[in-house]
């Protein structure tokens, strides 16, 4: 057996020891890990340093650099989240839902752990310890693959996190680094049925397309983020200027930001001069379509593929829609299913929007950047799964859980 | 655009416009259905004539043309069918959940169909109409697939059904039929993922594989069952007996039913002569581990394969295990996370089975027969899931349903 079967079989018969540990059992072994983690502090920089020298070395971008940047304050942050999870209710053993048939067998469905769960992520070390944490409150066995540039710093955190769980007495093998960063090992990895119960990969688009086209692992889809606001002709037109132009330039890196703003043309002379002008305050790139550009004849113009363009960046397409149905319709042809709002003062219009629009997330009055576990309130989020199995939106500890029916006879046949 | 494109993209499009007819609407469409069938039962019966000959023709088995055949009675079912799926409560636009957050932000978390549903199926022409009543009951428009010998069948059946969802006034296009039988067509349906929210394989273990393998539409796995029975030396006897012999013998063709029996090896002595007494005598062929042949040199040996082969036969792999925590490895390495069952007097002991066991139902004194959407209660399934994500187990209207977060503002931004 090479290398990495070996190392998924461990994982799940580590997941399966893992349905017979207490919680408090799971409760401390996260505690020792932010215990491992302080203690390892000189470590973890002197080897996230050779990182950044070998990742500089190759020309990356300073962004590239900044994600992949540890120093105190980081694992400060690292720590404080293994104790919050830790803190958190623990999803799994809980009764969802209970009956008893007219035979007498009774029937109880319980939340369970998914079992082994695989992560593939880019080159965001912090990645390594947030996703195992959330894995093992679930009682779910991970293996975590991320990017070649950062192997060091993930390997020597995923050293501390292992130690801190062997000291509870967990079976060790329930967190584990993929250490081989080759795109065969994780091409590999998507496949191994076997051993693994789903496949969440985290990052870009093209990390998103080479799972959905390689996997046979069940997968989970995250952050694919075509965000619209829409503003409705009846609207407030100071709290749609300001969602407007918040829901772009608030954080525009994120998958939660607005791409597109749809504006219904009802209302676009009043509204398009204030909005363009403090998008420009701004710094926004602003691609319009014909009708846009008839108000503002400054902007560039969109193309088809705008439409479909997550800029993550200070860029914002704007189109003119004719009414509430062309705003539906435009989002269902070219969203992601992620977020979508509107602003409007008809509770009647909103409803529709909220009701036809295809996504994990519909807002009336409000900005789209709210999708998101803490917001939510779900205490940590492993990541916004915008396809429609399993879980939609943002996802805590219990979109990382399934369930079994558990059944009690007196010797029932059928 | 190709035939197949154009009958997804219509499929897309009649899904949007589902999800603002009324509850009263899907009902009266399946009504219409069965009075449309009612009508047309002359041309049905006429039609699976056609490729009844057609098929034998083929010399395919006699149980295939008992699965092909459609007459009176099962005609009646179907209609039957279609009118309980009526009265059935509706799955979607259920609160599920809901919750304010401190900045005011009103979450509630809403059931909303899957949207486009496909599902490939083997020739047994009742399905085109059970499937389709299900999906279009919970919202959802449906791009059926059914076996290439079924398919002057599925044709009359489906036009039957589209006139009476087109008399009801929903889009006639929710329901719909793929013409073009070939397997190209088939792989193709498996990577719409533009058109297609979630596809169903309901066949054997090579239509499973197929779709795992070339699948990047997310699919739902059903109805692959290596399901055990196992006899803890702490039991009933009599109840052991029974459940041991019902669970192979009862229905053997179906998923639910037993393949691997597991003998604790503190009563086997006592169980093994009365149990392979009553096994005989139902024409069951028994494959035993070596431990087995020593109480019973008669029957076959077991190999490797057997203990993953689902037999879906009167033939029973038996093998004596030392106790339960042997039957949990034993079953998490061989199950399919179906359905097991353990008889035991011990409420620790079935608690331990039940909690470490990784299936989807797990039975204490009781046969693997009731993982069946009818014996849970859920008026009817689409199938019986065996994967983790979203749904396990008997799928009922419920589990074709995701939900949606529909979030009321006053303005927020973040």
């Amino acid at each position: 057996m090479d290398a990495l079967i070996t190392q998924a079989a461990k994982a799940r018969r580590a997941a399966i020891a893992l349905s017979a540990v207490s919680r408090e059992a799971k409760n401390t072994a996260l505690l020792n890990s932010a215990r491992e983690l302080d203690l390892a502090r000189e470590d973890i920089i002197s080897e996230n340093a050779i990182d950044i020298a070998a990742a500089r070395e190759k020309g990356v971008s300073q962004a590239f650099i900044e994600r992949l940047t540890l120093n105190d304050a980081r694992i400060d942050s690292m720590i404080e989240g293994l104790k919050s999870v830790a803190r958190l209710d623990d999803p799994v053993g809980l009764t969802l839902d209970s009956f008893t048939r007219p035979n007498g067998l009774a029937i109880r469905k319980v939340s369970t752990p998914l079992g082994v769960i695989a992560i593939i992520f880019e080159s965001r070390p912090n990645v390594t310890i947030d996703a195992a944490a959330l894995c093992l409150k679930s009682g779910n066995a991970v293996i975590l693959r991320g990017g070649s540039d950062a192997i060091r710093s993930n390997a020597v955190l995923m050293n501390a996190m292992r130690r801190g769980v062997e000291r509870a007495g967990l079976p060790v093998d329930c967190v584990s680094l993929v250490e081989d960063t080759s795109r065969e090992t994780a091409q590999r990895l998507m496949r191994l049925n076997e051993y693994i119960d789903v496949l969440i990969p985290r990052g870009g688009k093209s990390l998103i397309n080479t799972v959905i086209k390689n996997a046979t692992v069940p997968t989970i889809q995250t952050g694919d983020g075509v965000c619209h606001v829409y503003v409705d002709g009846e609207c407030d037109l100071e709290m749609a200027l300001t969602i407007a132009v918040s829901a772009k330039i608030s954080r525009p890196s994120v998958c939660n930001s607005a791409e597109t703003l749809l504006i219904d043309q009802k209302i676009a002379a009043r509204f398009i001069p204030a909005c363009f002008e403090r998008l420009k305050l701004a710094g926004v790139e602003i691609r319009g379509c014909e009708k846009v550009r008839e108000y503002a004849p400054y902007v560039l113009s969109a193309t088809d593929e705008d439409w479909a363009m997550e800029y993550n960046d200070l860029i914002y397409s704007v189109k003119i829609v004719d009414g509430v149905n062309a705003a539906i319709e435009h989002i269902n042809t070219y969203g992601t299913r992620h977020s979508e709002a509107i602003i409007t003062r008809s509770e009647q219009v909103a409803r529709k929007f909220q009701n036809m629009v295809d996504a994990a997330a519909i807002y009336w009055n409000a900005s789209t950047r709210f999708t998101d576990g803490g917001e939510f309130g779900f205490g940590a989020e492993i990541g916004i799964s915008n396809q429609k199995l399993h879980a939609r939106g943002p996802m805590g500890l219990k979109e990382l859980t399934t369930y079994k029916y558990v059944i009690d006879g007196a010797g029932q046949v059928r």
